[in-house]
């Protein structure tokens, strides 16, 4: 799929700061749903398994969301979730390795299309963030 | 933009509730970037107003991020908030009363353009959920 805008310039500032102010790493990230498996990827998520949740949280994963809307014709899905761990590729890893997790992305990964773009190596396309406040004191 | 998939199905379940556990209401959203507006949206967006950020916090609006990424040639960008009051069209009503806010609006919203579907009155087309998990304790 062909880039059709002007590569965009990264602008970081007190609301999109270049790291974290908090130590939190918020990852938001997207990829395809195939409307075939739209049924079986919802239920698979309304009772995800136990084991796979806990190995989220041995990866330091934290407040996990995952939404879908239809854009010009093509169901996706976009992923939000908070890292708060040290090593973000050794706790990937550590989830990639996981047996549970393993056989979960077996079921999940025919659900889902690779976006164009997406790194290689990687099944979801990560999100630029343009902007972040806390707001938990006023701004 | 026609809808060439199924209609969708919502499922609920243990990590996709109906409800929110918490009391904590995520909101997921997504709009239209204008490529010739990207670099003027990322320069406000780098240094949100103070007075838009007030609000945001008097609407008790807490932990909100944008992200942005092109999809088949289209540039998006999708939000993620927790809104963490008891009324939440009171609390949005307030936001859009309030004169900075308005003011704001008034350079963001060219900035956007509206994503077919998205719900009269409203600006940003809001995701549906298909999966949450908080993750402060192991699942």
């Amino acid at each position: 799929m062909e880039r059709t805008n002007p590569a965009p310039r990264a602008i970081h500032g007190p609301t999109n700061p270049e790291l974290p102010h908090d130590g939190v790493q918020r990852v938001g990230a997207a990829i395809i749903l195939r409307p075939e498996m739209e049924d079986r990827y919802r239920e698979l998520h309304a009772a995800t398994w136990p084991a796979v949740l806990a190995q989220l949280h041995r990866s330091i994963v934290r407040n996990y969301s995952i939404y879908t809307a239809q854009l010009a014709g093509v169901t996706y899905l976009f992923s939000y979730f908070e890292y708060v761990g040290s090593d973000f590729a050794a706790d990937m890893a550590a989830m990639a390795a996981d047996p549970a997790t393993r056989e979960w992305w077996e079921l999940t990964d025919p659900c889902q299309e690779r976006i164009p773009g997406t790194p290689e190596g990687q099944q979801w396309l990560p999100l630029e963030s343009v902007f972040h406040a806390p707001l938990d004191t006023p701004g």
